[in-house]
């Protein structure tokens, strides 16, 4: 059964999965970048994002391997495809990723406001979703024919399918840096009443690793 | 020059330093106890509270004796003191730990209730601060005579040193747990803007150990 699932999803010390001020220069918010140092040093990240040889292999790169292991589609929160908010001026923003981004399935992208679907290179479309959480799920499932559905973020994105229980396996990495403000992945959310536990534990000198399942 | 620290503070993942419900039979709050787990292997702690024999070395006994070591003086406040609240009933209440509490020095504690000074078996004498945060420092600092003082905690202690930007080291231990609800110590603080940073983070199997600094 298609499970849907979050994975190296990079939070700070206190809880937050993006910085404050995100916009065209600080994609991750101001101070975000540094929540994700554990993932640029992998072997997994190099090879997919600058095609690079070499890199560490480890339980980092176990993780960020098996973020991409059985997924057929992904959701995104409409922060994550880019800054644009309100409705779509033109169809000139295609992503932060350039003609061929590193999903290469169907990824659906919540918004309040329709758009055509966007074919890019690689075997990624993205299709603009506007009938919320539980309508992008279905659509997910389907593309997924049988796989993974993985769940990219943002923060509000997250919460809200945690909300609704819809999410089987959330990864989270946490990175020793504080943040102080920003998008908070936990405020008011009471993980263990929404029947969620931890599950595995890993920690390595960049991140401290937790699978929570429900 | 004395320092105020904070040692061996234990927290869940979610950023919770005690459960919800604290009372007798709870005294770290519903599922508090959890958080540490990491501690009652270590060899410093069967020493101390069991009068037993071994015990585990390594990191996570480092950090327990460390938050021994050099220390002069203690603050608590009073919900570590006590599930005791509003005026002092009558002086039946001796804290949690029987006739020889684990300070062994001048420990100061905050309330709003005026008690006499109240002398114990080990050395420890608690005394009952009525005028605020910098006083209890204030008669930490003399009772120290040069060496540090240990702010014990609980969270909402914690966040007010914090937020006077007294505290000179904070020393977590981020416990593999979730809990939902309860005492949150990051929630609407901002360390950075504090002028706190992460300096050390060392990752044992119970807990991802972190210290933050001015």
């Amino acid at each position: 059964m298609t499970k849907l699932r979050v994975q190296c999803f990079s939070l700070s010390l206190d809880g937050f999965g993006a910085g404050p001020g995100q916009d065209l220069d600080n994609p991750l918010g101001i101070g975000g970048m540094a929540l994700h140092e554990w993932v640029f040093a992998t072997r997994t990240f190099r090879q997919m994002h600058d095609g690079g040889e070499g890199g560490a292999t480890g339980p980092d790169d176990d993780f960020v391997a098996r973020g991409f292991d059985n997924i057929g589609a992904w959701i995104l929160g409409r922060n994550m495809f880019g800054p644009v908010r309100g409705p779509w001026p033109d169809e000139s923003w295609k992503g932060w990723w350039g003609p061929n981004p590193p999903y290469h399935t169907q990824v659906f992208v919540l918004t309040r406001h329709a758009r055509a679907p966007l074919e890019m290179e690689g075997g990624t479309t993205f299709h603009f979703v506007t009938d919320g959480i539980h309508g992008a799920w279905k659509r997910a499932v389907d593309a997924a024919k049988g796989r993974d559905v993985r769940l990219g973020g943002g923060v509000d994105t997250l919460r809200q399918y945690l909300r609704a229980q819809l999410v089987d396996e959330m990864h989270l990495a946490i990175a020793p840096v504080l943040l102080g403000s920003g998008e908070n992945l936990f405020a008011g959310l009471d993980l263990p009443r929404l029947g969620y536990r931890t599950a595995e534990r890993v920690a390595t000198p960049g991140a401290t690793h937790i699978v929570i399942r429900k």
